[in-house]
């Protein structure tokens, strides 16, 4: 199985930013969108780096066989930390099998909603 | 003719979301863009992925040859299953010929309309 | 001078339109942002191709040496023929020297405006 | 260290344009999305170009290792000059170590904001 044709390992997404408000009928949020076409688990590591602090490495989620996943970057947790809110970021998306990865936000701070989505850069590994 | 110079056979989505609802002049959708710039039919297939359930594979369009193509997602069907509204997913999209692809959504589910888009992934085959 | 680093010479967009309203201070309207880094003039050629009629070839425009372009699509001409609004289409760009383009929609067809922009595809030549 | 592995160290943007108005809680702007995962400093170069004026080159920046910068396009400046507003033009960024960059515009010269993005354009060098 050619394997190295589903996508690429290491993904890069340099603005990342959880709007803090959001008013209407959808949250404002970020979603880092994974597509698994392997038959095997995705062990993907999420690395979030700042402006003024040291990144916040390694939040682990899993996508399975299969199943894509748009994961909301305000869920995401490690030992009891969390992304803030309302601060410029940047995101660096690693799998142990090759996935494609997509980020896209939604902003309804103001009345009506913006939407931005961009695929992520491949690093080739 | 460098057929090869035309595009690529296989593009990714990670991002796909019909909006349930609409407002105003302009009704929620996403579209797949395809260009063809063969001397010849592309025969499409496209794939939707998700996050809890089996793929929904091998869903049949064609682009006639120089033409473009603006397929909504919401008109896909196969064996009269389609793809749900509100749900996130993922596309794939193959194709017997190199084609390109571009992926776009307007969301009018609150009151005035937001857009996004972003060029597919190709995928080296 | 290392001339084929500054871009490259054919690039596709296949998701083109012209709104055909607008509203409020801004005028709905497409650009193809080109940008020309090489120490000559960038004879540029623009190709529509529709959903349903032969594609409206060889669009003649100019980007000088060391100028950016936003080509708006709405000012596009040949032999009296024009791209007409609220129609899909694609768009392909070839230039005699490399360049690099991105495209950028502005909706304001409902009373507040919608952006969205992406790079254009570049084809390996 | 695979340093060679972590980004590019030219990119490029054609579509910049700062809004000149505003209005609602959030300010029209752009930013230049700048991830450097390096172990050492990005000695970054911006290069603003116009549709009907020289290039206004080499405005320096520096990004601190692994930290991401969002860089305000207004706030750019070399010798006293500014990127103007309201005015069509194009971006190149360049680095001595590899980086990321992503290109994100707000728009709310009407009274809803606007989002685009998009990845910039890696020149291979």
């Amino acid at each position: 199985m050619a394997v190295q044709n589903k996508g690429e390992t290491h993904w890069i997404i340099p603005d990342g930013f959880i709007p803090p408000e959001s008013s209407g009928k959808q949250t404002s949020h970020e979603s880092i969108c994974v597509l698994n076409m392997q038959e095997t688990t995705a062990n993907v590591s999420v690395t979030a780096y700042f402006e003024d602090r040291e990144p916040l490495k390694d939040i682990k989620v899993q996508v399975q066989a299969e199943r894509a996943s748009h994961i909301r970057t305000a869920s995401l947790e490690k030992d009891g930390r969390t992304i803030p809110e309302n601060v410029p970021y940047a995101i660096a998306v690693e799998s142990d099998v090759p996935v494609v990865v997509q980020y896209s936000r939604l902003d309804s701070t103001q009345p009506e909603l913006a939407l931005m989505s961009t695929m992520a850069y491949p690093l080739n590994t």
